[in-house]
Order: C-alpha cells, then structure tokens, then sequence
C-alpha cells in the first residue's frame, strides 16, 4: 500500500513484479538534517557550549510544546508565515508546529506573568519548523538557540549591553577568534527618516539598504552608489539622499561612530536618542570585556522591518562572511500584545544552529573526532568477566565513559577493529596475567603504545 | 478570524461585542507539558543525569527528524498506532510525527549500515507524539529516553545484562534508593506454552498474565487465581493451567528462581535457553555491582506481545508501585525488517520522562528549588557599573552563573525581591566602599548572613 505512494510520488512508470525492502527511502527528507556519529557529537558540544554560557548569564530553561492551537501560533503572524507553516487538523483542533521560539515565550510570559519574577531572563534552545521550498542551506527542521529578556512595563537599556557580550563569550569558547558583532539602534534610521519626511518610505528604504550586505564583494563606495540609485528610483531627493548616504558611509570605531552620527547635525529626538542609547551600550560592552577587535557600530544593520525598535543586532564570522550573519537580534518595543494588555518590552537574540553547523561542516571549519563518547574500550581476554565489569565500573565511577567489549568469541582483530573506526582512544586488555597481578595494559590506540599500570596510576591517567 | 474558530469549537453561543486579547488561550494544549521555571531546572537535571549515565556507558548520541515520510514511519504500525498518529499533508507529501525512538533508529540503522561500527550503541533523547484521547497522565508529546544496542546479524547476550546495571546507575543518581528492576525472558514463555501446545493462545495468555500488574494490591496468590481463572476461559485445561500456574508464582531471589524454573521440569529447548540465558545474565548482573535488593527475576513480566524475543526488563520504584514500570525493554530479534534484508538484532529500553516527572512532581517526590541557573546577583549601587561588571565577568570565568542588577533606579527592595522570588541563593553589593577598598559584601539570601570577602576568597567560597 505505501510502496505505491512512494512510486506515485516519485512517479516511476515501471512497477517491479519483486520489490524488495531497500525500496522504502530511508534517508531523512530533504530540509531535515540527519548527522553521523561523529558529526553529531561535535554538533552536541556546540548546542552545550551555548546552554553553558546563557546558564553561565543567568537565563532560565525553558520548553515549549511544538504543537499549539494554529489561531495561538499565527495570532501574530503575516503571510509568509502562514504559507510556510506545517498546520493540520487532528479531530476537532486546528494544530500548527511552531516557526520559531519568540510566539511560544510570548504565549507563556502571557499565561503565567504573576508566577515569573520580571526582568524575565529565559533561554530556549529547540527545533521549530518551517515548510519552505527545500534549497541548498535552508532547512525545514532545524535547531534555534535564543535568549531573550522580558521587562515588565519597562525594562533597563544596560540589558540590551550584556547581549554581545553573550555573544563574545559564545563564539570565543566555540573557538572563533575572527567574529564581528554589529550593533545599531532602529531609532537613527526612524529619527533620520522622520526628519527627512520620508517616514512612508521607511520599510523600501531599509531594504535598500539591507541588500549592502549580498554585494559585500564590492567596495565600500560602490555599496552606496548602489543604494543612492535604488533611492533615487523611490523618489528620493537629492538632499534626502544625501543625508542616508552619509549615514550609511560611516565607519569608525565605537567613539568615532559616535561622533560621526552626532556630526551629521540631525535635529530629532529619536535619533538623538538612538545615538545615546549607542554610546551608553557601546562603554558598556567594552567595560563587559568584548574587544574592539569583536565588536563595532554599524549603521548598515537594519534587520528587517517592524518588529524591532531599538538597539539590533548581527555577528558575521570574518573568515566566512557569505555564511552571513551567525547570530542576530534586538530590543523590541512589546512582546505578547496578541496575547495581553500588559506592555512587555525585550531583548533577545537567536542563533540558527542547524544551518550554521551546516555551513561550517561544509566549509570544513569543524574538526570531527571520535564517534563515540567512550574513551576506554575494556577487553577480557578469557571467560572471566567479573574484574574487567569491575573495572568499568571503577572507571565510570571517576567519569571515564567505559565500555566493554562483550564479544570474546570474535577475533582479536575484529574487537580491536570496532575500536579503531570508532576512534576510541584507549584500549585495556585483561587475560590471566592481568587477573593474577592487578597490572593492566593500556594500549593508546592512536600511537600504538603500551603501557602497564597499577590501578591507581591507569585512573589517573585516564581521568586527565 | 482565529477567534471565530475558537468559539465554534468552544461550542460558546453568546459572541462578545468587545473581545480582550485574553481571550486567546494562552495555555498549551491539554496532553503538553509545560513547566514553571523551577519545575524546569529540575526537569532538565533528571534529563542530564540520564544523558550522562548513558554516554558514561559510551552510547552514541543520535537525533533524529521530528516529521518523517508516513509510509516509513508507520511501514510496521499496527492499527493502534495508526489512530494514534499526527499525520497530514503538505504539498503532496504525505508527512507523520514520530511516535517512538524506535522506528527512526531503524530507518536510520537501515541507512548509514555501512558507516556504523557494530554493535552499533546509541542513545536517543527526545520528544514523540501520540495523539490519543487526553487523560490524566497520559501526554501527547512527551519525552522518551533510549538506548539500543544493535548488532549485525548476530549480538551476545551479555550486552543485556549491561542493561540493567545502567538502569541502576540511572536510579541510584537520581536519589531513589527503592527501586526494583524485574528482569524475565520471553523464551521462558514461549518454551512453555510450545510444550503445552497452546501456541495459537499465547497473547491472551500473556495479557492475563500482565494483568497481574494491576492486581498489585491483592495477595499474590489471588492474583494467581484470577489469571487461573481467566486461562479456564480461554479453554485450557486443567494441567495447563496448572503449569503456567506454578510458572507465575514462583518467588525468591535470582539462584532461587532459576532453580525453580529447572525444577519446573518442562523439556523444551526455547524454555531451556531461556532460562540458561536468565541464569547467565543474572550472574553478569551481579559483577556489575547492581545489589540483590534492586533487582530480581520475575516470572510474570510479559512486555506487551509480538516485539520482544528474549530478556526483557521493567522497573518499577518500590514507594510508588502505582506509577507502574518507569523504565522498560528489551531484547528483539530484528530491529528493521521492514527497510532491510539485513538482521539486526538489538537490546534495549526506555525511560518516559514526561510521564515519570510528572507522576512525581504530583506524589511530591521531586523537590523543587531555585528558578534560575544564577548563583550570585551583583548589585551595583551606584551608577559606576565598570567594577560590578569585572566582578561578574570574573565569577564567569570560574563557572558561577552570574546577573547584574542593572536597574540601580528601582528601590533595593524591589532588586532585591527578585533575587528572594527566584531563589537565588546569593548577593554582592557594589558600593562606594567596596570600590574604593577592594572587599566585597557577599548576602546569604536565605540566612541573611553578610560577610566581607576579598576577591580571591568570593571566588573560593562560591566555586565550592
């Protein structure tokens, strides 16, 4: 019955009279990442080493459901959303998989507000799910890490200070040293756009200046010859013009940027207050440890359209900038109201783990290991188990991952052999002499060495 | 729109003129989980320690896709499963949830053969769908914690009796002290009713018997004569029943009841292996260092019907019999027939996590402390965050998850309030005085004790 399916779907002409088993597709769908051992492994310590570091900030776990009531999830949401979301109907409940993990936290600040304590400081690290049409990069099932803090009415801008230096922490521990975490505030390029009067335009204008990032190959001047064109097709005139390309052209460090934004003279309240709000958070950051080397001002960064309202957020990998940003955010103006009343301010940024694991293992910027979390393989070399079993138990005891190699009627070779494709590094044979004289070998199984130990100095050397 | 939807299916017959935004059903869907924050951390230390244990064993983690193809997934379903399953289209992909770790692991076995070392040990934390009838205890996504060890046409049986001491292991961590893990063999069974020739009767033999569970609370000699009594009903006779009789009342420790079942004197030779291989793995059991006291033989353990061949376990927690087997499993003859011609024999078992926390969080079982990560919050009193910011950077680097209190305008007693909501066990004071001196303020929160620390002996008394 679902071999027919299989061969509507794929549209196959022929119908063998024998199908034999291999017939059913095993590999995963495309858009849904399946890892190797030994890929899996490296993928779990990059999601561990995240968790460590929000944990390490003070940011709560938090699970939602990745089913909900489609009317909850799409509340918000606009059509791009709708059409790419995996909604189905399961007796009577219209059902939906969440597309990402800021509705399901505003759902939850919205439903228990009176049990939180504010500012609300979770971390939320899942799979959402996205039907988009499957293409090289985009997954439809893939992990996001997020962070986001949530004031109760208002909540302090030196919050919106410690994000990148979440974020320094993250890829600095991960092993990166050439990273670049942009930072701008939304309120310049409103303030500007209000002063200019071209408010209206805002939304065309921002994604003008959005597209800087894909001609990235270009220098920096042709970057806005470019964006000056596109401005001039809106209608834009030349003093308007004139006034973005400026603001768009800065470059500097914290303190020049700063002086650079304030030297252009705009007269307007919200972009002195974007400019304020920079200077404060950027001596912060500074005083929170991220290096000038990591971290700039970039007046380019606008992310997207509505939802933000301050200070965002993007970091760029130097060495693999066509991955694009790695990690992004901002502040926002109000979390839930589709959900409640109550003025819910936040902070948050997200990393794409799934695609930026993806990206990397493909540019081969990630070292894989072993393909296992066994570091010892404990061999018996006669019938009599009962010391190897004690040994292991001693080793898992000191929190060496152990395991035992229950096979003896398989060929040395052979046992020896599972050891080596799965990388594991050390290796401890017991026969009788090991039995009689509490003397163990412990062969390292990369350089081929050997040594016997006693065994105090085999779990001290092992525990290292 | 979306609020028309949810007064149709809420059956409500008076529409409001002024719907507020809590209208909009913030709870999750009834058979989800959702916890507080304090529920959480302990919820995500029960799931740790249960990674732990198993990569301490050195399984592999996997993860697998949440959607696959229904015709793969549900190419061995029965009829049960089939109701049960979230299954739907999108495009023209006929798409399901899963709803095990089992029937991934397969296809994913079936997939990467060549690329795996056999036996092929791997774990699987993750969430699964059944969308049953809501009840009490029951879940529609919930957790399952496995682990399966695959071997390549053939798998000794002594990798089942590492099954048992990981459970212990598992147990004893989480801070049970009572606990029975029940270990039985299918052969045993099936040895028996093959030389009673009732065969063809063998699973309403087996449900009987596995209502014995049920009856926890009647002796065990009535419990007896109700499976007595229904086996007269299925028609057998009276010397059968006699026979499986004597078989589910046997009792004592492991050599007692393996010397019961020889002197049960039935020839058969699956009942014979089995009880060779109960012997075997009972005596590995043993050198494994799992006590007499958490583990024992038990005759009645049946496991559901057709899935398991051999050894299979459950474990129930002696304080709390009415939440039934907390982790169960066992060994099967062949893991993915339905994707390869291949055998692949495996062992293994499974923990539902969601259904275990949530029965103990309910008895009172689990307590709850802290609701956050964060050991220590910094608060600056003055307007001078630079030191406060070192001061947590520092406590970082040592692994002490670490806040500051960045909203210095709000009343201490409110900053402080937050640090009493969420349990966080202590505070620094940043002052003039400490900025000036170098010594440091550390608050116990619960205590209210205050003691003045310099830097290095803060860190010492906080890494402890």
């Amino acid at each position: 019955m679902f071999l027919d399916k299989i061969f509507k779907k794929e549209n196959k002409e022929e119908i063998q009279e024998n199908i034999s088993k291999q017939e059913l597709i095993t590999k995963p769908l495309s858009g849904f990442m399946e890892l190797l051992p030994a890929e899996q492994i490296v993928f779990n310590q990059i999601m561990d080493t995240i968790r460590q570091t929000y944990e390490l900030f003070g940011f709560i776990p938090m699970d939602n459901p990745v089913l909900e009531r489609a009317e909850v999830l799409l509340a918000k949401a606009g059509g791009e959303t709708e059409k790419q979301i995996y909604r189905f109907k399961k007796g009577d409940t219209d059902l939906a998989m969440r597309f990402d993990l800021t509705v399901p936290l505003a759902r939850y600040v919205a439903q228990n507000q009176r049990d939180l304590a504010f500012p609300f400081k979770r971390y939320s690290i899942g799979k959402v799910y996205r039907g988009e049409r499957a293409q090289a990069g985009r997954f439809r099932e893939f992990y996001q890490c997020d962070i986001d803090v949530i004031g109760y009415e208002k909540l302090d801008i030196r919050f919106d200070a410690e994000i990148p230096s979440i974020i320094y922490t993250i890829f600095k521990k991960l092993g990166f040293d050439k990273f670049t975490i942009r930072i701008n505030n939304r309120k310049i390029f409103n303030g500007l756009f209000e002063s200019l009067k071209v408010q209206e335009k805002s939304a065309k204008i921002m994604q003008s200046i959005d597209r800087m990032e894909k001609m990235r190959n270009l220098p920096a001047g042709r970057q806005v010859e470019k964006v000056n064109q596109e401005l001039k097709e809106l209608g834009l005139l030349e003093d308007q013009i004139s006034q973005i390309s400026k603001l768009i052209s800065l470059k500097g460090n914290s303190q020049e940027m700063i002086k650079g934004l304030k030297d252009l003279g705009i007269e307007n309240e919200q972009f002195e207050e974007g400019v304020e709000e920079l200077k404060k958070v950027s001596i912060l950051i500074q005083q929170l440890g991220v290096p000038e080397s990591n971290f700039i001002i970039d007046a380019t960064i606008a992310r997207g359209l509505d939802y933000y309202t301050g200070i965002v957020y993007e970091t760029r990998l130097d060495e693999y900038p066509e991955i694009g940003s790695v990690c992004s955010g901002g502040r926002y103006e109000d979390l839930a109201s589709q959900y409640t009343d109550r003025k819910l301010p936040g902070v948050g940024i997200s990393i794409g783990l799934t695609r930026l694991f993806d990206q990397l293992l493909e540019k081969g910027a990630l070292k894989t290991g072993s393909a296992t979390p066994t570091k010892v393989l404990v061999l018996p070399m006669t019938d009599n188990f009962e010391k190897s079993l004690q040994l292991a138990n001693k080793l898992r005891k000191n929190k060496i991952s152990t395991e035992v190699s229950f096979n003896i009627e398989s060929k040395m070779k052979k046992r020896l052999g599972y050891a080596d494709k799965l990388e594991i590094p050390f290796s401890i044979f017991i026969g009788e002499d090991e039995l009689s004289k509490g003397i163990y070998t412990l062969k390292d199984m990369k350089t081929g060495e050997q040594e016997e130990l006693t065994e105090e100095n085999l779990l001290k050397k092992l525990s290292r």
